[in-house]
């Protein structure tokens, strides 16, 4: 019915776990290492563990962290110590994730003050499920 | 065309953004609290602590941290201290999102020894809102 | 001989390792919980939390976390979201061990914009060791 | 007095600050990085990652994480994933502390299947202790 005011409830679809585990994803990287103590001279190694150890969970195919270091030597000027504690405004991260077929890509990277997590796309293989040229 | 094989790109739906919420919160969750002594003692308070954290996030409705006081005392037994780290296989956990309208239940357990996360269900607020006068 | 300039090399005394577990006991506060999710409605929560965790470790006697709900309100004044991440700038902390007979009193308090840890004390209980054979 | 009961309490000396040093690297190590997923794969980047952020920390001037990978490849065969939360009873760690002319070596390793963190020296530079009387 047209008016028809119950909300529709459903299982999860493949698609809908494949942005789960993207979020997963960002959530564990973010505050795995959240209080890191970093510095330029650090800030690489914490890059590629942050990578590799993301990589190894379930349906990750690739995490991508590009340091900032710009932001980096700006809070360390205005700190009385050398390096601070890793936090998400001192990276962009890129993650894709590959989940029955499904391949997500989703981002993190500074809006507002805030680091913002995003989904970037979703890309569904195959032919698509109503064939959305034939129509 | 009928035999197109490119996969369909499309950016992300509202759902695909509860989804990815949902999971933000779960990998939050786990890996910030990772590792944290806990006992049957102090089992409560880790608890509290994990849910009201984390009901701090964006689209955040609820989140309920059952711990699991049979496996602690059991790790615990088996143990020459009287404390363990927190893991996953510790607590059973289900998060409530909320996003633009979409609301997703997402549960953590144990399955063969694996903390396994997933989404339990995704309701998609029927009538849009601003119809709901209308019926 | 007077003008020996070889360093002296000794074993720890309980005194070294009471001093040393006070350390451990303070990065592991702040390191575990550094990143979490907290305003002033959840920093409750979180310092019972961080408390019982840490009172849990070996030679631990008492820890006190006075969340500082001010720079809590001033952080998230100055942020577009309505929380923060835990830092050791959040919160005031006293830890006392207690190691085979040696109490140490041990705190954070933040110092220059940086958050310091410094003993505080410490006391050797009842008759020194050096009396020990004196009957 | 010889049977005076009432203990001796004092403020920290260099030595003991330089223990405590030693305490807050040991802490900080483990509870920053326990939790992050880890297999023979990753054990290299996360090594180098722990020693360069826990270097970053005053008084701290060298950090040696050697990965068991034995015991990962052991407690990788016993589980359902292909990778294993890092604990501290997958790395043997060795700190060395210098503050105020103290340096204090330190290590962590396996015992009675709890990973056990102890000073395994102190060296006092200058002229030795044991000769100060004697001029």
């Amino acid at each position: 019915m047209d008016d028809d005011p119950t909300p529709t409830e459903t299982s999860a679809t493949d698609r809908d776990a494949a942005c789960f585990e993207a979020g997963i994803k960002f959530g564990s990287l973010y505050h795995q290492f959240a209080g890191t103590p970093v510095s330029p001279a650090s800030a690489d190694s914490l890059a590629r563990a942050m990578e590799d150890a993301i990589e190894n969970q379930p349906a990750c195919e690739r995490v991508d962290v590009e340091m900032r270091e710009d932001r980096l030597r700006e809070a360390i000027a205005g700190s009385s110590a050398d390096y601070v504690e890793f936090t998400g405004r001192f990276a962009d991260v890129e993650i894709a994730i590959e989940h029955e077929g499904i391949a997500v890509l989703a981002r993190m990277a500074l809006e507002d003050g805030y680091p913002r997590m995003r989904i970037d796309s979703v890309r569904e293989e195959g032919t698509p499920v109503d064939d959305e040229g034939s129509g």
